[in-house]
């Protein structure tokens, strides 16, 4: 192998290869990245036996060839050197050793063979369909932080992507709880997806995924299987097996009675409820909301540090209430309203509650209150 | 007490007082910070024992008093209310409670009695002078990487500041070193300093002080006696005990006959360290640097994981050398050239090197060698 690659190109490549490495490997093999040269273009395929990524570069190839070599340390390597340099990698196939030139620098990477390398195997794909980068990035933003992290719950490990019916239709959902709370996400159905098997999304691929998502002009192309799915922009492809599991039956948890409503400026009120926690120094910090005609006062009290107390002009006008919460899930749920004030739906004291933004339906969050 | 206190002053004065409280206490007490309210003032004053920082900001004191909560607490809550709020302090000196009130937020922290405060004893210092805040940066942020960590050397755990013949005459100098490496950085002896006692002022204090040197304008109030060190500005004041030991006698390490001269651009040659050190994993890199006329290569070789050269245009006339240094060592001696090349004097292989910049004396750092 002998090519010579741009920098800039040989960076971003590599850069979302190494990510799937993980640090601490037993197996050799799966700290090295496989570079194969052919064409005009040059890959670099990373695995961690679940996740596999395969990121192409513009490249001049002078003798194509593969092989492997540190992801780490060729990232490392690539991010120092200039900006602007021509990078070349030469490989003669006998020395175990890959040369990297760049301007005076030369490096030279002990390799592994290209043989060892575990290919992830191709699959047949139930469903393709191809998504606006934007729509994905709402869908999985939205949900990741409901993830759980139990692994004895390894089914709740993930967001669980499937069909389902919407208000208008049939719509593409991502759903993510971790028994304490739960987010909803619906978009549009994309064409071609109404077959699409439900899956659960490990939450190292949701991690890996984003990175594919940042151009808003971004068509990705999605295929589903019962066992893998797969998400590919031009240049880049991201295969990764799905959680072997049955994702819990969500629907039964969303609670459809909830008639007292609260709207707040979801800003002001994240700004509050952060405030008042300060004074505890619990990990599940409780947060009492008490409500009352176009009022809600937040407290904490924390009997060994001290207490705290914040009141907020809000829309209420339903009986009074008193309901505690995990101020760190308060927070969190919080933080997903970006367009309109936060709008919760109580039952009473002891029932989840439910949260929106405004009157749109297509983004759904639940959470279970704390006794305070 | 009760006061009220701008909050953006009220942030800027807990802050500093709450980054000497050290974050787990066996002692209750030393968790808080002290509030004493009289006059137009107020002061914050917190300790670890062995520093202890006061610092004060104008307030309404509305009934003066004093009393003692957690520190971080205090800040936490200071930090998260919104810019321009206007603060009161509350204590009724009956109830154990410190009320806060700011808009609509009001906390309520628990106080313990400002009695059991261990207020550090006031000294007489030998030595008062005035210092120029841009000249104490220097004279600190250019040693402070050289402090031993190494706990059984405690002597070394702190930059020795004291009186010392220079070029011109007498200096204010500052010396630090862990065995490995040393920094010598000289400063004009400013007015009144002449007979100050030699003190190690402990790591600590020096990351502490750093944080009054920032406004270019300030002037700082050093007072040193044989126990102690304190710094002033007209809103804080910082005192530490120093390291009570005997700093050994540095300028024995510092070669006075190292003829070989190279000049080298400081940036490039840190690039090309850090570049070729790449390739190594090992936590005490070894960089190779070999000599030529006029030209340096500097090299690492890693038999398990690969190698790597760089070269690099410099002015060096003498014979041929061969030469290996810590690529950390080197990192952070490069780091501190901020305005000429730097220059480094060597005699062979297993002496110590010198590095300076350019023809400046002021500023001496000196580097062990390492076999390669």
């Amino acid at each position: 192998m002998k090519i010579s690659v741009e920098r800039s190109a040989l960076l971003k490549a590599v850069s979302q290869a190494q990510s799937v490495v993980e640090r601490r490997n037993t197996i050799p093999i799966l700290a090295n990245v496989l570079i194969e040269a052919e064409g005009n273009d040059v890959s670099f395929r990373a695995t961690d036996l679940d996740i596999e990524v395969v990121d192409k570069a513009p490249a001049q190839v002078e003798r194509p060839g593969a092989t492997t070599v540190s992801a780490t340390t060729l990232h490392e390597i690539v991010r120092k050197l200039p900006d602007g340099a021509l990078v070349s990698l030469t490989d003669d196939g006998t020395s175990g050793r890959l040369t990297v030139e760049a301007g005076r620098s030369t490096f030279s990477l002990a390799t592994l063979p290209k043989e060892d390398f575990p290919v992830m195997a191709t699959s047949e794909y139930q469903s393709n369909f191809s998504a606006p980068a934007p729509m994905l990035r709402r869908l999985f933003d939205k949900s990741k932080f409901a993830i759980s992290t139990e692994e004895t719950r390894y089914y709740l490990n993930g967001v669980y992507m499937h069909v389902s019916d919407g208000e208008g239709g049939k719509v593409l959902r991502c759903v993510a709880t971790d028994g304490h709370r739960l987010a909803r996400i619906d978009a549009d159905l994309p064409d071609g997806a109404a077959d699409m098997p439900g899956v659960i999304v490990p939450r190292k691929t949701v991690a890996e995924l984003r990175k594919l998502l940042e151009d808003d002009d971004m068509q990705i192309a999605v295929s589903v299987s019962e066992t893998k799915v797969r998400f590919a922009t031009p240049d880049i492809t991201l295969t990764s097996k799905v959680i072997d599991g049955t994702f819990p039956d969500y629907t039964r948890v969303i609670p459809q009675g909830n008639t007292r409503k609260l709207e707040v400026d979801a800003t002001e009120f994240a700004k509050a409820v952060d405030r008042v926690a300060t004074v505890s120094s619990e990990r599940s910090r409780a947060v009492k909301l008490s409500l009352d005609e176009d009022k809600l006062v937040l407290s904490v009290n924390a009997p060994d540090s001290g207490a705290a107390e914040e009141e907020l002009a809000v829309a209420y006008s339903d009986e009074r209430l008193e309901i505690g919460f995990n101020a760190k899930y308060l927070l969190e749920i919080a933080g997903q309203v970006d367009r309109e004030n936060a709008v919760f739906m109580f039952n009473s004291a002891g029932d989840p509650t439910l949260m929106r933004e405004g009157n749109d339906q297509s983004a759904v969050y639940v959470v279970m209150p704390m006794r305070v």
